[in-house]
């Protein structure tokens, strides 16, 4: 992408790097989808989605480097394999490169949102690490983490795509809607995932989220069964696990149903996404939507299934 | 300012302290005397100028994590008190806050200033970071990444201070080169400071860039000159200096004129500065900006002056 070239190798190279693994560009698809719902400029939507999905590698390369996270998307991560500092720059370079590409149209709405939208995304991030390794969050904590870290990013996705399109106010809003729900379905799901599936197939080894400190929906549910809770509890030291008492871990989450009642969840927020969905005209655009949510959902579902260690309980689960 | 509170305690704190201590705030005056010398709003321009303080304190913050520095402005630095994750993610906060703060107006061009303004200064971090420890820089790059470093956001804000303002395209310009060109005079001074000053009133380490591996215009200087030259790659081992031979290695900075050499280019750039406001209208704006430059550098050579080292050297220097 031309925008990108700075033409000082350092930066172009890890660019590079993170363009040859891109991921699942969800978060541009909002936008993009969103937009394809009414009469638009080609041009212009393709630019608010590249600036989408810029602001989303920035935000992970920082992620990466507060997490120290080795691995992104199966491979090493940039921080990794060039330095918190090549990592905190490029960052800032994308960051800087999503708003130049943006404020090519008069759009301050759309850049309200965006700016909006990092600041929140910034204070979901702080408040993931002021309450790390604390067994005393409330699933309303994790519901308010989740909003500001995933959530509400998906949700100015949808709005952005809409508001270039320039969609009537109320519609705006329902997509909006649609794509909290879906950001609430997917990290919950993600969530989940963390702890089910195959370190090859995650790209991460299982119960990566615990032994970092993050508490996630499955632990806060399963700290509240009575009797399951307290071996729970003491099986994580200060708030986080280590990597040996992982199997035990999740045996547990399994036992006492934190996982399906998460899986449960999740599907919720799905269904809610869904019937926002509904309130918008048909158009094959709103079926791309739908289909975007359900294709999201369904892969994970099957990575649920492929996990050794739900496979016959989710069935049973699901009996 | 209610522009950054975040009800979350973590980055309200970590603001605060920042403000405790908020430097010479040298960029947002050069914004607003730079759009003082026309007919402006007088909000508008409070706004923007707020906003390229914000930019300046988010670089500062994300340059101590990338340099691991411990302090700044004569205090512990927050990376080091609360650790590089919160320092990248108050960074980014402010960045954030700082584009909200610009597009709370329709001005592109001083959107499109900034966003590529931080775009060259990721690009030339990245370049020191390249640099580091090379005694093969030349002054060409030294000037480039100074530009990059540190230039460019002095130029910049000159540059939106006279668009907020709607200043005549060709007094723009004027203006953008007398920020170039203070830039460049402070960063060369800056530079000969971090050699000459009091540990006590620089608020690090004397010779903390060159233990740091970071070669100045002094060093490159000095590399140049026959016989010092050889006795200074001597002391530098793999590019840097050790504290302990920072003594020796500031002697021979003096001794070959490299210092001296520095300060002259230094006062080069202030007299272009202050021939570039000649251009324009005389104006009691025009005096506050020729004033701040002015002051500027008489309070580094103030400090010059003071420095225990220069003292002698610098008068018969002069004389």
């Amino acid at each position: 992408m031309e925008e990108l070239q700075t033409n000082l190798s350092a930066i172009d190279v890890i660019i590079d790097y993170l363009l040859e693994c891109s991921g699942k560009m969800l978060r541009p698809r909002l936008v993009y989808l969103s937009a394809l719902l009414y009469p638009h400029e080609s041009e212009k939507v393709i630019d608010i989605s590249v600036a989408v999905e810029l602001i989303h590698m920035a935000s992970l390369l920082h992620d990466d480097v507060i997490d120290r996270a080795d691995c992104r998307r199966g491979r090493e991560s940039v921080n990794h394999r060039w330095g918190n500092q090549a990592s905190v720059l490029t960052g800032d370079y994308l960051f800087a490169a999503a708003f130049n590409l943006i404020n090519r149209y008069p759009l301050a709405q759309v850049m309200d949102s965006i700016t909006s939208t990092i600041q929140t995304m910034c204070t979901g991030e702080m408040k993931q690490m002021s309450m790390n390794s604390n067994l005393g969050i409330t699933e309303e904590d994790y519901y308010d983490k989740t909003y500001r870290k995933t959530a509400c990013l998906f949700a100015s996705s949808c709005r952005v795509g809409a508001l270039v399109a320039e969609a009537p106010p109320e519609q705006v809003m329902i997509l909006e809607r649609f794509g909290l729900n879906l950001g609430y379905a997917y990290q919950v799901i993600d969530d989940v995932l963390d702890f089910t599936a195959d370190a090859e197939k995650l790209g991460k080894p299982a119960g990566n989220d615990l032994t970092q400190g993050n508490i996630t929906l499955p632990v806060i549910l399963a700290l509240k069964d009575q009797e399951k809770g307290i071996k729970l509890r003491n099986l994580l030291d200060n708030g986080r696990s280590s990597a040996d008492k992982m199997p035990a871990v999740v045996n547990i989450l399994w036992e006492c149903g934190a996982l399906e009642k998460s899986i449960i969840q999740s599907r919720k927020f799905l269904k809610k996404a869904l019937n926002n969905l509904q309130q918008l005209p048909a158009s094959p655009a709103r079926q791309a939507l739908k289909d975007t949510a359900l294709y999201l959902m369904d892969s994970y579902n099957q990575r649920l299934m492929d996990g050794k260690q739900g496979e016959g309980r989710l069935q049973s689960g699901n009996a």
